[in-house]
């Protein structure tokens, strides 16, 4: 017998935001792969499945990307239903090429299911869109992470030429994007909120500017954030100045302003 | 009694890509109002609800938006819990930043529920990640799409930037697309697929390059459709046009090169 591995997107953390289809495959599985961010609730759908923590976190990596591949094929070869739970989407920095190759050479069926990505969660929760008519019509995602061996990439390039950037991955490295960004002419003054947790309890929102951005994630970006940058910001920037730190909107999260 | 407005995203089309969040806010729902393009099945799961279609349909408006703003506004005064349905992410081209300033002006607490995007259901149905090591590490989401009386923004500069592009609501003006980017030095034999209808049975997905993107929109562009633009498409593509429209792998779409 060979199983089908599903590469499912857990969504950004609430465990109501996973979908349905995610909910159900998760019902069903006999195996589930988890990273370290996944919430417990949502793995604990997965009543009748082994668990197996494969433990990525914050960019380290352990066990390695090879041992996660060797492990879902060797699953699928021995179970019906295999899930590789992964945060967010798995189409999106979610390293989902490298393990549909693998499965792909081993001669396994996959099939992939999409999620709630983290930029749109915290997009919610701050109550701003991403898009706006006159204002923003292209977004970025962009990370500047760069992976062993890995050359690297001209992520500023593509911050500075859309509308609103999200950038995944970056708060560990707050200091290094703001520089580069400046260098290449992104006013100091841009809006920028970097935001942890979203969607999750422990949530925390950090406004500032470009040129405060080092400054907000020092305070902030310890748990996993993701960092908005753009104009769609600018009047909640200065809600948030105003209002020492709470927007009077439905906006979930304790805004606070550095 | 004043209610609360939920904006909420129904995800790319499948019911079951509908977050667990979004389908219990629907079973809540004193009122929907949905889109042209939402899904019978999704609408339906507000099962107490007056149900209210708002029409919008390949960028054409009927009711205007200022009317659905102005009947959001009505519903919250009359009802407790009032479900704006938007099609894929309310904040991803969903033009929620002006039924929140309206809740907003009107005094109506809202909150907004993220949800999955047309981009990403399309990459998963595809099997091709948008991001990959050492390939892409950028995405731009990005419409060409453009409102009455609002400027022309400079997306092909979004797009030329990152190493991947989403293009939503560009079907319909094919030609102008591939000619802009053309124009701006974009390689004619860049990858692209155009996807219409991810995750519902009419799904299809032409394969082409930017140079033949215009043949391939005539052929398939009349439903809702997105067009992918990146190298992370490339084996992809040479996959197609080897197995004539068939990719071995287990990508759900009959997957036709032009």
């Amino acid at each position: 017998m060979t199983g089908k591995v599903y590469l499912v997107g857990a969504g950004p953390g609430a465990p109501d935001l996973l979908t349905l289809r995610a909910a159900r495959l998760l019902e069903a599985a006999d195996v589930v792969f988890y990273d370290a961010l996944a919430h417990p609730d949502t793995v604990a759908l997965a009543r009748a499945a082994t668990h197996v923590c494969v433990g990525k976190r914050h960019g380290r990596i352990s066990p390695s990307q090879g041992a996660i591949n060797r492990a879902l094929v060797r699953a699928a070869r021995r179970c019906r239903t295999v899930v590789r739970l992964k945060g967010g989407d798995p189409m999106l920095f979610g390293r989902a090429h490298e393990e549909i190759q693998a499965l792909d050479r081993a001669g396994i069926a996959w099939e992939v299911v999409p999620g709630v990505t983290a930029a749109l969660a915290a997009s919610a929760e701050l109550g701003i869109s991403l898009t706006r008519r006159g204002v923003s019509r292209s977004v970025t995602f962009v990370t500047p992470a760069v992976g062993d061996g890995e050359p690297r990439a001209d992520w500023p390039s593509a911050v500075l030429a859309a509308d609103t950037a999200a950038i995944y991955m970056g708060a560990g490295q707050a200091d290094r994007i703001a520089a580069a960004l400046l260098a290449r002419g992104l006013s100091h003054d841009t809006p920028v909120v970097l935001m942890e947790e979203a969607s999750l309890p422990g949530r925390n929102a950090g406004w500032g500017t470009l040129a405060s951005l080092p400054r907000l994630a020092a305070r902030w970006g310890h748990a996993p954030a993701i960092i908005l940058i753009g104009r769609v910001l600018e009047e909640a920037l200065e809600e948030a100045r105003r209002d020492h730190g709470r927007r009077p909107a439905a906006a979930a999260s304790p805004l606070v302003p550095v």
